[in-house]
């Protein structure tokens, strides 16, 4: 892949720009507003966020940054020190309809200029209420996506989503998981950055036909009371994993990012109570009862 | 102070017992359910929440857990390994009306087989909208019980929690602080463990009288959608503090402490909006300027 780095950006930012148009379309009234912004050190971004009638609140992003990495970082992240360049798109969304998921997806690239390099990415979906068919379409759409490049990135992406969405302090996943995959680079997968390239390709354009999917299921379900303030509690978790176990969230609150961006994927609304607990029977405690590692979906 | 653990320990438990039968006095409606919980390692505590008409979530919690630390933690935490004691007593209270401030109030003791002991604890506040004449009220409070101790006190330990309670992602303080300290004992202090004792108990009892003024003060004022909405983005941001910076908890979810005990603290209900801004000028934008560190309140 010859100029592999604008390459990369140019269609990152052409797929923020792609499904921007899809989930105006999808949400019927929300429109994105822009808010362009430069890094101090080198770079920046376009954090896009949207306010609509099915999305509460949705931020979809673009970003592109460079500079010099010091010694002490490099040494944290397990890399060589001196000038990088790293871009991505993340997307996260909080539905208004407690029936609908919340749904997020990222997936980056980076290099540096002692000739590393990698993609990752992934998508995972977090329901207020696991319904099982849609759950189940859910892995097997993204099972399907894996399997056109390799047989192996499905059960290992998948298991790497489990382990990382997950609450420790809850003993709980965040949700039902997706796919995640950090640092792949032609040494530890043995595949070309062409191939997995186009697997990032995949799994970026595999986004917009999956949430429009549950969307048409359960968007416009009738929602009452009692599911508002589920759905608020579970944002609460939500709130909980980001800013206490998300890698990504944490590196970069620590290291001066660009905080708005980063706090993009905290929900509208989150509420806390103390030890509740659902009643025995109900459909929020068989919810829980799905939030765990390992439930094989993609049957 | 011979047997200072059960000494410490009574007086924690009864401190507890004399605050939340003050704060129902003061409430008036809502009453602390209690929650004793045992520890697997050894010890326990009673974890006390109330949903009152002044008070909409508030939490006072006494724990005394002991048992054996092992070289890695007390590594960790630059102590000795072995046998160890804690105990303390927690407060935090999120009101209903966004003119009345968050308090928040901790005391605690510890000791080891290794022969270690200190005191930690402090009191901050946290108002929704800064009064000037209620935050030098708060601080001059505080200056008073510390200044019956040591003189050296207040201006150390009101630097202590401007440092501690800092939003380093959002560039501001919490709140207007108060005082903080941790690890006191003879060794850093140059003062004996009773004199310590003593201000750790005073600290303990000057929680009620402040809080019942602020309350004369602030729990009755009139208020508006606009000032629900500030309280619950500036509860947004005590959440963010807690999960993101807050050592006590961070040390607790990582350690798998009690986890409803740690997030007790988290307000009932909190909001997140993409960037948001006060109007130049308004009273929200006159808060923003007062959540800064070195801001001398006890003229």
């Amino acid at each position: 892949m010859t100029d592999s780095r604008s390459l990369i950006t140019n269609w990152f930012k052409n797929l923020q720009d792609h499904i921007c148009t899809q989930l105006e379309d999808l949400d019927g009234k929300g429109k994105f507003i822009e808010d362009a912004w430069q890094r101090d050190g080198g770079g920046g971004g376009r954090s896009r966020v949207m306010q609509g009638q099915m999305i509460e609140k949705g931020g979809v992003n673009f970003s592109a940054v460079h500079g010099e990495m010091s010694e002490k970082t490099a040494k944290a992240l397990n890399m060589s020190a001196g000038a990088f360049y790293a871009t991505g798109v993340s997307i996260v969304l909080h539905p208004k309809n407690p029936n609908m998921p919340i749904i997020h997806k990222n997936i980056r690239y980076f290099e540096n200029e002692g000739g590393q390099w990698w993609f990752g990415g992934g998508i995972d979906l977090t329901p207020h209420y696991v319904v099982e068919v849609d759950a189940q379409f859910f892995h097997q759409s993204l099972k399907a996506v894996c399997d056109r490049f390799h047989a192996g990135f499905y059960p290992k992406h998948k298991a790497w989503a489990d382990d990382y969405f997950y609450i420790r302090h809850r003993k709980e996943t965040r949700g039902i998981g997706g796919i995640f995959f950090d640092r792949q680079n032609e040494q530890n997968t043995g595949l070309s950055k062409e191939l997995l390239w186009e697997y990032v390709q995949a799994v970026g354009m595999s986004f917009c036909p999956i949430y429009e999917e549950l969307a048409r299921r359960n968007s416009e379900k009738p929602t009452n009371p009692t599911e508002k303030k589920w759905q608020a509690l579970r944002r609460g978790r939500y709130v909980e994993f980001n800013l206490v176990w998300d890698a990504g969230t944490k590196f970069g609150l620590e290291t001066d990012g660009r905080t708005e961006s980063i706090l993009m994927s905290l929900p509208p609304k989150a509420q806390w109570i103390y030890d509740f607990r659902p009643k025995i029977g109900s459909k929020e405690a068989k919810t829980l009862e799905f939030l765990k590692k390992g439930v094989n979906w993609a049957l």
